[in-house]
């Protein structure tokens, strides 16, 4: 098979300083690795054209494809384009359909255009334009003995678009790469030491053409089996029985077969039952319904929430009775139960869930130290809490108590004995 | 003055593949600019030593300092430390000082220590050891012919505390960086473009060793002066007086002269005053309490907040009148308005502030498009609310929203008269 190498080259002065996080190069390792191909090195140059003179010529002498982001803008410090020319030894020519793209875009936005506009519809004479349709500044797709120089914008939608419609399609074209079948599992509820002991012997029976790499994030762990071969429908059907074989290690703890958030995958499940949910937060502070509402279409299923930060509101919003507060204190199972089955009732929904505790830096105590957590369930079935006992860390807290809350939902929804003997739905 | 340049390498796999976002060599980058060092070049490159080598060999050959960061783990994947060795031509040798606080970390956190962590504190011959207190491997610090290499974990805030703690300071004190002083003014409600206008000659006038960057965010700008030069109180004075000079142009848009967030800043007014909040959100979803609540401390002033997805919710839990939603439905200026009087009055607050909108990426009709918001205040005083017209992009509306109701929050509690006149109080 062939090995074909890339690499990247962000091009920005605000990148090195660090004045904006280069999202870019991340994104394009992901896409290129996903069809075959070997990203040996990512570079970043500021707007200096010595500097990028020198890294085309460095990248050159080892990789055939070189992808650049930036340095296309209107203005005076973007340099990328003139540099090209200058590295290929050739002059500036205007692309009529590229003026055309940019007063049409220019009308749309009601915006008057200035003859540095109209310079961006020059393109070095050796380039093959790459229309950007959602911004002003064109990519170009440059050959030289056989290897491919790609530039696009620094703009991460506007390079998105363009890789994803033109420069990958392109790339696979010329280079004929392996057929690459990406599929992940995710997990939640298991950490990833335990998740790797519980599945050692799956793993290394794993053939040599597919990899398995472990992705962890605060309280999930995506499993991703990168599969390389000639045939892709193999490929599918290979990484199909890999996955058969690991449900009844893990079935339990997985919770989507393809890169879904477990909002989404518990918004799914709520829909589909025509099921309606409310949130009752404390030390969350409203994280849970915001990451819910970021799912568009939520409002099917989610009818709102409680941030009940103070004891009044707790008892005043959410119906948690005072001696409660008194007797076992904000952070308790008792309180977590009661959070539960008040949002519950009170906004009338299926299931309420309910967080509290204290997520730090500040109040802890010797029985009740940071990190103490209670998560609540209600349905009008059962009402439910469980303690977590987490870090010092106010943020990685409530991330953690994010994913425990999630899982908690996904499991009593599902039923106990149902989600052991369960597959769950794949993508068709 | 000394001109410095420093190249930044990250070592790993997981990086060139896409599978983690490099925030590291954002955060150095910036750090390093802030002591006047020259950042020329960021490179990525994997677990492979012929690509690590060339990549010391080609930074040693333009930079005066190389900080890497990764491949110091205990696998057998990690390779970065006997690359340095073989890099130097030195062999490793056992550092006590590391074994012990391995050790030390291991029993703290109550698990047994294999030989691969042991073997963490073999470091190269002519490395000075930076000590990790917050995790197993160890930072590097070499020098050779007066260039410096660095070695630290990939773990950000392992790396983080060794910059701040000790690396910093160390290049400060070997290569006498100019100094830098940087100053921060922090607006909010004026677009990037019209901020820019109002300063302008303001801008033009400054002089050479000072370096304006306008660092925008959704419904924000940050504007930071870069001062180098020989005295660092001379500096200081005159950031100082060039930041009075902005106070008459843009005096009601600045919300901080330090870099912090605006949910800090309304959380210290709120703190002093010892008055107190509640928010009723709709279209923000719980991020508008989310983000409040990420404030430690935050206790004091916010006492919780209902997020109001349903109409029932609206009308139960906030008292929003059956006839208003049926007359001007759920995103109309009146209930922005009993939204944010009645989550004042429920949950008993000084102030109460409210966001209903169409987020998109459905719901929008043509009298109400998406991108159409309201966001309500209410005091005992006054309640009012306003109307935005954002954006299609449901994220891009919620985070603008935030930015409008906190900004419409401070306005209100400062006072219209007062903000116009105020110049707010600096860090000392």
């Amino acid at each position: 098979m062939n090995q074909v190498f890339a690499e990247v080259l962000t091009i920005g002065d605000e990148i090195l300083y660090g004045q904006i996080t280069d999202t870019n190069s991340q994104w394009i390792g992901e896409e290129l690795s996903k069809i075959g191909v070997n990203i040996i090195r990512k570079t970043s140059v500021g707007d200096d054209k010595a500097q990028i003179l020198k890294a085309f010529q460095e990248a050159e002498s080892r990789a055939s494809i070189i992808l650049t982001t930036g340095g296309l803008g209107p203005t005076k410090d973007d340099i990328t384009k003139n540099t090209f020319a200058e590295y290929f030894g050739v002059g500036m020519s205007m692309r009529q359909e590229v003026l055309e793209n940019i007063k049409e875009l220019f009308k749309q936005r009601g915006r008057e255009l200035t003859q540095l506009n109209e310079m961006q519809a020059l393109v070095p004479e050796n380039g093959e334009v790459v229309m950007n349709l959602v911004g002003t500044a064109p990519g170009m797709w440059f050959e030289k003995n056989g290897k491919v120089f790609v530039s696009m914008p620094g703009v991460p939608h506007e390079m998105k678009k363009m890789m994803t419609d033109t420069i990958l399609p392109k790339i696979q074209k010329k280079f004929k790469t392996p057929h690459i079948y990406h599929k992940s599992v995710k997990t939640i509820g298991i950490a990833e030491s335990k998740l790797a002991k519980t599945i050692e012997a799956w793993e290394d029976a794993l053939p040599s053409h597919i990899k398995l790499a472990y992705l962890p994030r605060l309280g999930q762990v995506r499993l991703r089996l990168t599969c390389i071969g000639e045939n892709l429908d193999a490929l599918k059907a290979e990484a199909e029985e890999l996955v058969q074989k690991l449900k009844p290690l893990i079935g339990e703890y997985i919770f989507a077969y393809e890169d879904e958030e477990i909002e989404v995958t518990v918004g799914k499940i709520l829909k589909e039952r025509a099921e309606t949910l409310a949130v009752a937060e404390s030390c969350t502070g409203g994280m849970v319904a915001n990451l819910i509402t970021n799912v568009a279409g939520c409002s099917a299923y989610f009818m709102g929430g409680v941030v009940a930060y103070s004891n009044e509101v707790k008892i005043n919003q959410l119906g948690v009775k005072k001696e409660t507060l008194d007797a076992h204190g904000a952070v308790s199972e008792q309180t977590a139960m009661e959070m539960a089955e008040g949002v519950r009732k009170r906004l009338n929904t299926t299931y309420g869930i309910a967080t509290t505790g204290i997520a730090g830096p500040d109040g802890g105590t010797p029985t009740k130290p940071v990190g103490t957590i209670w998560i609540g369930f209600s349905s009008e079935k059962e009402t439910i809490a469980k303690q977590l006992n987490l870090t010092k860390d106010r943020l990685i807290n409530i991330q953690l108590t994010y994913s425990a809350v999630m899982n908690l939902l996904r499991k009593r929804i599902l039923g106990e004995e149902w989600i052991n003997n369960y597959i769950p739905k794949e993508k068709q």
